[in-house]
């Protein structure tokens, strides 16, 4: 079986491995007190450009997604998010868990739009009823969105001065961020997203690492007495090394950006190798996530050899369905997969 | 620096990350319907005598502890817990963050009277008040407690025998369970322990693993979907494998039993060395801690070459200190400790 | 100044105020134990039909809703509500603030849809991914409405087949409950709307009472401990019986339906005015808000002598205003504001 | 059945009605915003000496207590009580549903000493783990206590600087506030509390109200947004009116005052008959409750004609009974029982 049906269906990459091989039995000082943290922050911060940022590991998304926003948020305050947002669908109310509402706001091709959102905020400060409603108390995007849609850097900008025009944080999930840094349709460094967010994380699991994401707020704007939060959410790792030896390895000589530049690659040519063996594009997407509408026939045919994501139904005879690539796709999946869809296309 | 300071200063057993790097590039599917994860679960349930127990791996002990409590308690229920419990004390309010109240009854050594129990729960439900009251919803319990003490058989039984008459769970705590189960003064197995409980998890940060613990259901009473709590938690691994691989090697060939083992004959060893070494033993402790009283000159001495960690201020002049072994800890580190503790204490 | 800016300007029907001045001295058992309480539950199973009913008071709309909704939900379930319910905008997220997402699904006139609902709930069922969701666990819908528009007898069948049918609780929120079943476009008692729920409330704040509402679960389902869930809610009263004596006194010789029958006359009344004077109406309303669209200009100036309010801005110089009737409602306010109303439009 | 069984075991002081009636058909705007709060805040500042007072008023002690603790916490901390306070005990857990703990610290007497709290913060802060543990964020005392025992003005302030220094809001529940400030045993006035609390309610179930509870703002501290926070806490009454029309009554013309204190001189009445009769006192209190030991048979003899309340076991022949009065105790009542005591153990 071929597998392009996710991002994180195999470990991580083999120098990550060799790190935690390497020093398992070196004794570290618990719960991210431990030189590779110490390291891997240093190299973060580097990395952002942001020689103050404060920077916490947790362990995905949803998870990180629930702790940043409980931290961070007043009692009476919810967190604004697209329809489409992963907090909004997928994470099974983890945010109303800790008491909070998510704020929907239409989303467009995955992302909110500034006008979008500063029509939802002056609607709401507008209204004189508005002390019977949740305040809006920060932002939460995703890049790569969802769908794998990218925020330009104007965009982003224009996002972030509405935040601060409100004094709401902007929080930037970054599941996938590697991804939508090496993307070409990407005009944006990592430094940017630090300068353009208040809050975002950098993640590992989908990018290279068997778990792990790290939370980098960018304005001197930890909450307070954060470690006590997020052992309280369960998010605090004895272990916390496993983490830094991680996030260590992949911000030396950017091994999460070549790694991620390799997923692009590769993804750039499965995207070709849709059109070549004319597949349906569902939908346009720069980073990657690749869509197809497929007959269902073909779809069942085709899942014989080939892992790939059900994504929806398009019609009743027509479904789509979403492949995936990675750090770990190699040239010779890509190939099989081409083969595959010829025989079925032709 | 000699390492006795916790039992999870090391990564993990040698044959786990072997593990991991030979399984590394398998795909597999996510969120624990991997067939590592399957294995491991069907190893656990023969290592429980348990055949139709029910299991889902966390990862970290306040995690699973506030994921499991929050899954079983009804909304006007609390946990009773030793007021020693880890709940009680060091998981920075993890169960009432779920909105729900620990119940502290007093602690005997660490442990749960069967009597005291009896008694608190009479009260209860004896109180023509009670309806103003939180409901005592479960039992919590941990095995070692957090000073290492353990429940002998017979104990445990009354324990459970109380719970069942008031129709309460009782959940045991099992984050060094394996030191627990190959203590000399154990006389009870894992079977013991799924027999006498209706929820337990099996610790394996403490015990070999980088992460993870196997929480067991014993009675066939996994929550209803549990799984989507479980992803509300934060504590859903896109990489389930990452845990499945660890826990299906620690449960090959009693590994998991096997390293438990040898972190109590060094613990044995270390006892033997603190007594010949003229050290004051603060308490008896049957498992993998132990604790001695040490004048503070002496502690600030000792620790220029062993990590050990701090437990609590005696009196004035001394200080309760801990030492701890585990899988990890190898004979010239004994050898080492007893040079510096003879060179200290003649 | 003249009121129709909501049904709550005016403190209790007199006949309320009499029976709590009577009755003001006797002692009483408290939390709800008193004989006031106990009769007015018998009153209201005898009018709604339903002898078997189980009956708690509460005080106020967002207290109740919030209430009823963390007693019947599981850990991993939410609440389908219209995305203009109250619940899902204007109760300050008090639903969250208890861990449980509000499923907002689009509403049609302020109602839900049966084949809405319908396929809401096939295509989550029918989602592979549902277990990373928040459940459906009960369904709300209020009526009137916001907008004051009614289910018929059909349609509350017809929803409460399709909650059924998936075996989810239907909860109605009458904050407005007399002035929707006296309204002359209303095909239903209230035994019908306690046949065709499983839980319900008659407000009292709205209709009457100072404060005071009579949750009503109709199919022998009231949570278990309900009373301490009451408790922890922070809406158990010490002086019950302020409850007991209101609903005993709205429930006796039909007070509640002929007090919410004067307020449908006044509406009605009220609407022949609106038109005769000329006014936009904004849309149809069977209960006892009215909406009008007025310029500007016009609200300022109307706003000098009545009190309405504000709804929402129709465009640059209209806005949308809302008058409302209630059982305090006199003839005069409604001949005073018919000659303002010919004054400013001719 | 003459009832000494609680102090909300009648209606509102009459003159409270009164008012209720007088006011009952003047249209009031919703929320609170309405002239008779505004009066009753302005009259409460004036009785408290503060004048830069933040008033709201809230329904019942249960929802006044979490509903602060709510508010004024951050997500890591939890409130310190006396293991002996209401919110440790009898309120179903209603802060832990906000998701806060209750941090119980030994009382004595119902009362926490100031150096017993000092001993507890400090070692809190002390601890080298503390971040794995709820931080202290307030400090909830009663007043009077659960028992009926007062703080002297020496133990408040005492109490005041040992939270002031560790920056910690200091919060006095008074749900029999004006029975304390009546004892003949109190030291203090409302001003004095007002100074040496941060905030504290003025409890109005217990002390001639139908319903309400004041909650006091000393120092400029009302959180943002707090009405909000009342709102989604299910604590803000459309008809606030019904609240403020009580308050400023009971606070016109020192009534609050008046009548606690008639309830204090029907104490010392009730203790001088408890002693002449021959009672057991249980211990000494110096508020409006008084507690006697009581042979079991005179126990159910005595209940046939005076109401008590059960307050626990003594011994197996033997109770402790509660005898409480109020505004509303009359001579007369006091005559029976003191008719029923003679018989009893004459």
């Amino acid at each position: 079986m071929i597998s392009f049906d996710n991002d994180y269906n195999r470990g991580a990459h083999p120098a990550l491995l060799d790190a935690l091989v390497r020093t398992n039995m070196e004794p570290c000082t618990g719960y991210g007190f431990d030189p590779y943290c110490e390291s891997a922050k240093e190299k973060i911060r580097a990395a952002c450009g942001c020689p103050d940022a404060q920077i916490t590991f947790a362990v995905g998304g949803t998870q990180t997604n629930s702790l940043v926003i409980r931290a961070m948020l007043h009692e009476y305050e919810g967190v604004v998010a697209a329809d489409s947002g992963h907090i909004s669908q997928h994470e099974a109310g983890a945010v109303e868990g800790t008491g909070h509402k998510v704020l929907q706001v239409p989303g467009e091709d995955g992302k909110i739009r500034a006008d979008v959102l500063k029509a939802f905020l002056d609607r709401f400060f507008g209204d004189d009823n508005h002390d019977h409603m949740v305040f809006p108390g920060m932002v939460y995007i995703s890049y790569p969105t969802e769908t794998g849609s990218l925020y330009t850097k104007a965009e982003l900008t224009a996002l972030h001065e509405i935040c601060k025009s409100y004094h709401l944080p902007l929080f930037l999930d970054g599941a996938r961020l590697g991804y939508g840094l090496e993307s070409p349709a990407c005009d944006m460094t990592m430094a940017d997203i630090a300068e353009h967010t208040d809050v975002f994380y950098i993640g590992g699991t989908k990018v290279g690492a068997l778990i792990g994401e790290a939370i980098v707020f960018t304005k001197n704007n930890m909450p307070a007495h954060f470690m006590t939060t997020v052992k309280r959410h369960g998010a605090l790792l004895a272990k916390g090394r496993v983490l830094g030896v991680q996030f260590d390895t992949l911000f030396t000589d950017d091994l999460y950006f070549k790694i991620s530049r390799h997923a692009m690659e590769m993804a750039g040519k499965l995207k070709d190798i849709l059109v070549k063996t004319g597949c349906r594009i569902f939908m346009e997407s720069p980073t990657n996530q690749q869509f197809i509408i497929i007959e269902n026939e073909k779809m069942k045919k085709l899942s014989e050899t080939i892992a790939f994501s059900f994504w929806e139904a398009y019609d009743e005879n027509h479904t789509v369905i979403r492949f995936v690539t990675s750090w770990a796709t190699a040239e010779e999946e890509l190939t099989a997969l081409e083969a595959a869809l010829t025989a079925l296309n032709h």
